[in-house]
């Protein structure tokens, strides 16, 4: 038997509860987990605050597993990577939790909006605990034929990859999007992963100055560490405050480049303030609905030939992407000093509470 | 002696005023006036809704004229237009009503927001009448040595040229900052001459369809005209009308691309939703500051992976284009169709309120 | 029985031959073919200049039918056109010739680069007449439950959508990436279907000027009658000519965007010289391999800082926008001028002769 | 009397010449030298192979200095660096070489191709030892007042920022170009300076894997110890070999970017094969003509729908861009590991003797 961790429904507590060792189709891959995230979309998940969620599931998007069993029926053709390279029994390998793009429909194949079909099915967030093994909080996950394998090359280990889960492909989504110029001063709103990976990789993108407005100070640390060159502490300063320490930085004009990466509906109006003009500001922290805002049109956008983009979700290549830069980058960022805790299956509960108390940068669940 | 159309100061009437013939530094050009425009920044001007204007005024930044008489010294170097051809007496030429780009701020030389320069002046609006023939509305207007000159082509009829304005060039930067693909669908929010030559503009771009959403009627038939294949009148529709009328028109998706030319903050999130996910909009009517708006961060931007880009200005290549595109395109258009009246300088104040109650679409000076 | 012209093997005639009508699979469509294309992709077929075609093969890939039939099984869910809409008997519909992207593969997922899948089947090129109807110079085409369905507007006409067959979805692809500014001076080496389309979408992207630079006599005529503002006939000009004439139309910078459309290698050397510093050149032409040029790489290339791109193939983007820009400019544009032959199946032969001797501009077969 | 290297002539030896204190105009700065550069290009103007120079010349282009003396007339405006703060004594400084962009033509207001107005002139290349201190071999240095002026900040010391010369600007330029993605494989072909900067902006563009071709050891001993995670010495491979080497490098794909820096004409085509299907060749390494080269149109470019861009030159952008990134990553790169030899003026020929035979990767003049 099996043992996964399930969110029954939205306002109850996670368990643990068994499963049977799945039979494989052609094409499908088990892996044994190494180990899975706790994000802060679980914790949403755990209050119901997302649309269409097949309760009961089990969590756990962005995981690491090794390769136990491959579905390869008589005469069938290997089970192919992103790369095309045939996957073996035994390598680690990370997936995207994203899959099913159609294909078809317009988004895919007009509108080129990778992020956008509506086919596309979510591990750990849209399939049900009743259909298998299909999020990552479980000791084996069930990954079908269509799911986009990347093994993890020799030089990453596993618990590197996963120090800054989904933050990272959602960041580097970000910051491709940010199309940061050379020395640019990059403003990152918020210290959670996907900042602090948006802080990393703003650096990998030759920012001149890298500054983080968040907190709290555990994460204002971290991101120090991690290269920030001034952190500024919300709970400190006021609006003003940031705006004028922004300035300051930047000679009067404001930041090149603004990240959101909060979740927070007022955030987005002071990061179209710290933007200079012709600047460019990156929405990628408003994943849930908790609320309006408001901004004036004249001086925050128009006036300021500001440029805006919101970003969501993060396909194929992003996740390809990250792992190949935190695998060459391995030693100048020591990634794991993004994970403050490990729990296992039966501690679940505890993982979710910490990270909605932002008591940890990082959770993983090692099953 | 020659004669203007003076503003004195905000609040009051326009009135003729008579100056002396200017003497011409070394560089500088002499244009007897053919024609300059009216338009709504001219009613913000006369309502004082701009800062650091430095009154009395001649009003008139786009404008056409002669050449009567050109600067050139003992042994000076000829005047030469924007392709460096020399300028001749009794060319028709027009000139960006900006100039004085400075070529050494941040802005001007890291940047490249060509429009950012703090150093720029701008020709009936930022120059005051004490200073000499600043402005359209005169019988002569005096061309400073940085001034940039465009000849109009042969093809192209003054008043053709002078149809839709400043509303040209402007609509001009911000179809080309739409980056509209072959077949999209377009809305354009505003039925003012931005609106009008986005229209026109954007079937110049390849779009599948175009639909303009504003009033009064007699704005939307020009837009008929011009070619929008669907007009929606805002005095006859909720918000939620124009929504369904657009989802209706894209198989549900929403624009493709989305132009605001209209100066209400609240067409600015209504455009947001009248946008498919992953679409583009342009935000260029916001020129004055009449108040916030508010929008859903989430459901407005971030899950739409929308992008939104605010256009200021115009410069030297949006003029220069403009100028080319008319002369190619003057058969197909019937760009005079614009102009619902012109008025000399006598009836300046005319003009001005006909231009405000939208009585007019586009309104000339001819002195 | 079902009549289809075959292309036995290289070398050899097309053949009329009969087939059974095919019992549909689940999601194919059988199409009554309406007219079918001949390009110059089908010539080099004929003389065995592609790789990887398995003779024998029923040639015609830009193809437009009726649909005729529908594989829906028991409880089959309805078969989609590219917007989501359901297919339906009766309807006039075209279809992208390509069909099989994987959605796997590094070039599907990673690179986006949607016309360089391996695993892309061509209808008329790739796929075997021993497999089936898969291609359009048939009474039926068998359209695969992969193959990517386009219905034809009410406003385009089948013969106006095929009369530059896949000469407009490849133009529209180069004109896209050509990123035409408004009031360019665009030039286009080649005056057959593809460049007579990108001469045409150039005006639509609101170039100022179009040079046509082709021949024969011909088609440059009918460039002439689809808006080139100058034509330069290769058989009366040398190389220096053709410079000096694009100088002289440019104040001696040259184009601002060349597209090659020749399928001759000294056309790219040329091209590149066409184009004014800072310009772009799209090479869109040379799909088969007929040797080799030489270019100076200092002064043709990085002196000029000029940017080439390498266009190769259509995706279901282009073909869906091309359907949508025809549909739209339909009056604007007469299409049906670039058809200047019809031949039944019976004739396909010597459709191919006419296009391999440049007789006509575009020739179409109609079953 | 300040004494100042110069050559006087193509093919003879630099002399040591005295020149007067000069004095300043208004808006001029006077640099007391602390370092210039010798470049390849330094070779070039010595053998007389680039046109329009006004021998005698002071040859050095990227250059430091400490500000000597201000040009401020009575009741002058301050001198403004880029930033628009102002020069004072004392301050060390680097300014572009290339000052003199008109502000006026048609590259300059319409093509914004700042590297192209004809109108630029060039420190150490294009002003004559006979006009004034222009060139960086000297005591002193004039800057005119049109010069763009960029102060070195605190953490960036003068020897630092000269270690590439302007191999940084100019790969800055080109890797900007690049529009390197995260995680991609980077070619780099020549290791001069242009190429080992390139290999460094690469690294902070986020490339996966950075694959250094050239020569001699000494130089791919430098590309290794700032990161180049392979290098192929062109010494002992054939061009096949390396073009096995990318490939198996790159799961057969090719690179995703190749940034040429050789100079020589047969690397252009190799660098077109070295580079994946849809991927970027930025050529910035042809800075002379020496010679024609040949490729295949079909196979190199446009089935391999490939992207070329020429790069040439560097604008004020490039260059304070390239002074903020050395500054922010002075801890992660040992820049003046890049330098192999100072010379003072007297022995300014045996650096330039020591560049043309690559016995050092970059020397400098320190007067």
């Amino acid at each position: 038997m099996i043992s996964a961790a399930v969110l029954p429904a939205p306002g109850q507590r996670i368990e643990v509860r068994s499963f049977d060792r799945p039979r494989l189709e052609q094409g499908a891959v088990l892996l044994k987990t190494l180990g899975s995230e706790v994000c802060g979309t679980d914790t949403h998940l755990a209050k119901g605050q997302l649309a269409g969620v097949p309760y009961p599931i089990i969590p756990g998007h962005v995981s690491v597993g090794m390769v136990d069993e491959i579905g390869v029926g008589a005469g069938g053709a290997p089970v192919l990577d992103v790369d095309g390279e045939p996957i073996a029994a035994g390598q680690v390998v990370t997936f995207l939790d994203v899959y099913g793009n159609c294909g078809r429909c317009w988004y895919c194949t007009v509108g080129h909006a990778t992020t956008r079909c509506p086919s596309r099915k979510v591990y750990g967030v849209t399939l049900s605990a009743d259909d298998g093994l299909l999020g990552g909080w479980s000791e084996f996950i069930y990954l079908r034929p269509e799911v986009h394998i990347i093994p993890l090359p020799a030089e990453l280990q596993w618990r590197a990859f996963l120090s800054a889960g989904c933050g990272m492909p959602t960041a580097l989504h970000a910051v491709t999007l940010a199309e940061v110029d050379f020395g640019d001063t990059d403003v990152i709103q918020g210290a959670g992963p996907v900042g602090l990976s948006a802080a990393v990789l703003a650096q990998l993108r030759g920012a001149g100055q890298v500054v983080m407005v968040g907190g709290p100070e555990v994460r204002l640390a971290a991101a120090k560490r991690f290269g920030a060159d001034v952190v500024i502490d919300i709970a400190r300063t006021t609006e003003d405050d940031r705006l004028s320490a922004v300035r300051d930085l930047t000679r009067g004009r404001g930041a090149d480049i603004t990240i959101e990466a909060t979740g927070v509906p007022s955030a987005v109006p002071e990061g179209m303030r710290l933007t200079r003009d012709a600047g460019r500001y990156i929405v990628v922290g408003q994943y849930t609905n908790v609320g309006d805002t408001s901004f004036n049109p004249h001086l925050d956008l128009n006036q300021k030939h500001l440029e805006i983009r919101g970003c969501w979700g993060s396909d194929v290549g992003h996740l390809y992407r990250s792992v190949h830069v935190m695998a060459k980058y391995a030693k100048q960022f020591r990634w794991t000093d993004l994970i403050s805790g490990e729990y296992d299956l039966a501690h679940a509960q505890d993982a979710l509470d910490d990270v909605a108390a932002q008591r940890v940068v990082k959770a993983l669940i090692v099953p």
